[in-house]
């Protein structure tokens, strides 16, 4: 089992004036290879201190991961530092001196003296060359079996130089693959699916774990194996055992972390061949910004209403002034009158509104803030989905957001 | 000199699962009120090496601040550690039991046995009551005169809990008072700020440090004095000379974090006592939603069309079919009459519009992605500004959507 440890060099970290990124790019990386943490420090740009903390880094783990510091100036110490740890000297590699005077012609700047500094490293290094920079990273043996892995710190440079060159090396080394899959979860709690998963949760390989963000949980199962088909089939019995004890809540599995609501609900609408048309209310362009979000997205979303102000309901979307007037602006007549007036307007085969109180002002006794009404609309009917939410205004917006789009892909999905 | 530390508690920080915004939320803070910092941790759920990295920071620091683990499950273990290290036993505190069931009755949740180990607390603790979660933070003395100051891991929690009680506890500590202002800067670039105000940033006492958001400048000048006054004054000539130097490029100095060009053009509208309504299509929304993002909006924001699909910019804002077929339908003719047709249709004082390629697909050598039409129409005319912004589909839209706040800004402000 090895032990990495991430150790990030800069006084800009310690002043905020950066956010950690990287220390969250490679944990993540490093978490999912199934490499073990059990810290990340931060040190400022500081000789002393940052030689303390290599010799205790090195003391807990197999591998020390650094980010920033490999600039030219005489701030730039984390190669410096962990070769006096070593005990050695650095040289001048040719390779990366190359690439350096590369980089410089490519960008039409010019070369000081103090560049070559980038290009020294300890005799036994490998090389990580920068596709996207002039600091060249290192993989650094410091004696044990235990090495010093050196990235630059700009994301933008780290994340590929990562994932290209220091990943494939870990990962030889340990001789293994890993395999992963999002099951993404909507309308059930983080704590009922805990209970439910429990069990599942304490496995060693495939591990699966819960991660959430507002109103979704997103589940990780990754398992470790020779070959990625082996992995995989380590993979689909806890894949099919979740589904089966968390049923319809779940709406995707997929293969990658960047999906959403919206993308299902927009593909799930391109699959049937339907457009949509919403009217928002509280939601003031969300629901339709976030279908828009998704690249394609023009096949299927037609238009939309904003009808913030309770006048712009009747303008825009022909809701009855009487019946505003009778049932509340707030209410599910409303709803349901807003999604049928845009979708018959627009001419769409569905339709969505929603209109409420975000709050902080506006609620009542009889209707509080966080009270939501989503209407859906197509062309055989019509819906009105009663939420009773609680939260910040950002909160309920979002979250009206997130059951307006569940509500869409579901319905596209039915036959 | 004070010297603190922070020390980040939480295994899904060391997997990756959250970014920490709080290092950087408070390493900023800590910054700005001239504590040093040299070294930040994380560490995860485990008694023995939490236990170990107090006695490491406490051996380094005045003031150990830790983020997360303040649950009321077995994996919180951060008061509990800290606890055992100072040698005391924790002991329930009436005032935090009494707070925590206060939140409990609020959200309508029913509490646990084992809440209440989170109004436990070492005898000599100073509590920090949370107004936005179950769980109270605390300052305790650990001796030496150093103390642990305890914080929830949510930053919704943490951020208020450190602005209203720590940070003034540590400032009535020292007997120095910080006084920041933002200067919001958008329409040019970092590096030309940096290069107007170079000289101005190398100060002590007041401090200026620049960081940038999409297509945004942030500047933060603060001063530390004696009093309030006293700071003021030292703040106000540096504030003078940076508008001397940027001009119209700056649209608001504030003394808070949270402004944005959404809330400045709200502002500006109801200064005015103009009402706005937006006819949006690359931005699907997303004006609107800025917009509406603003407590208070609902004065201002009549409503919106979102024309996505080139016919809806007929059906619902009168474009002329004609006119989309002569001048395409990303044109600034096209752009002008979206904003004309929705003022109108929607009776307000100012209307806007924005019609673009935001790309990945879409783009001809003629109308490349990032070209952007945004239309402004006012009871007395209208006028159209061509971006041609580059970058991602997010990125374009975002932009698109800021250009068009600040030109809202702009005509409400305009005699």
């Amino acid at each position: 089992m090895m032990i990495a440890e991430i150790l990030c060099v800069g006084t800009e970290l310690l002043m905020g004036q950066v956010l950690n990124t990287n220390a969250q790019f490679l944990s993540r990386r490093l978490s999912a290879l199934g490499v073990s943490q059990y810290h990340q420090t931060v040190v400022g740009d500081n000789a002393d201190r940052l030689e303390e903390a290599y010799r205790l880094a090195l003391s807990r783990a197999d591998v020390v991961i650094t980010s920033g510091g490999l600039g030219p100036t005489v701030d730039d110490i984390t190669k410096r530092v962990a070769a006096k740890v070593a005990g050695k000297e650095l040289v001048l590699f040719p390779q990366a001196e190359e690439m350096i005077r590369q980089r410089f012609r490519q960008y039409h700047k010019n070369m000081t003296p103090n560049n070559m500094s980038q290009a020294m490293f300890t005799p036994d290094t490998t090389l990580l060359l920068n596709a996207h920079g002039t600091a060249p990273g290192a993989i650094v043996p410091m004696g044990e079996g235990k090495v010093v892995i050196h990235l630059p710190g700009p994301p933008m440079e780290l994340q590929p130089m990562w994932l290209n060159q220091a990943e494939p090396w870990l990962q030889a080394r340990s001789g293994k693959t890993l395999v992963s899959r999002y099951i993404r979860i909507f309308g059930m709690g983080e704590s009922e699916v805990d209970q439910r998963l429990a069990d599942l949760e304490t496995g060693d390989n495939p591990t699966l774990s819960p991660y959430c963000s507002l109103g979704e949980v997103q589940l990780r199962a990754t398992a470790c194996a020779d070959t990625p088909e082996a992995a995989l089939q380590l993979l689909q019995p806890l894949i099919d055992e979740v589904k089966a004890r968390l049923g319809d809540v779940i709406y995707a599995v997929e293969d990658n972390e960047s999906g959403s609501l919206a993308r299902c609900a927009v593909e799930a609408l391109k699959h049937r061949g339907w457009t949509i048309s919403a009217c928002e209310s509280l939601t003031g362009g969300l629901m339709t910004s976030a279908l828009v979000d998704v690249p394609g997205a023009s096949t299927v979303v037609r238009g939309s209403m904003i009808t913030y102000q309770s006048e712009s309901k009747t303008m825009l979307a022909g809701v009855p002034k009487e019946l505003i007037d009778r049932c509340g602006v707030v209410s599910a007549e409303v709803a349901q009158a807003m999604a049928q007036g845009v979708r018959e307007k627009l001419d769409t085969d569905i339709a969505i509104s929603a209109t409420g109180i975000a709050g902080p002002d506006g609620g009542t006794p009889e209707t509080p803030v966080g009270t939501v009404f989503v209407g859906i609309a197509t062309r055989s009917g019509a819906r009105v989905m009663h939420l009773q939410l609680t939260g910040s205004r950002d909160r309920i917006r979002t979250l009206t957001m997130k059951h307006a789009m569940n509500a869409v892909r579901q319905e596209a999905e039915r036959n």
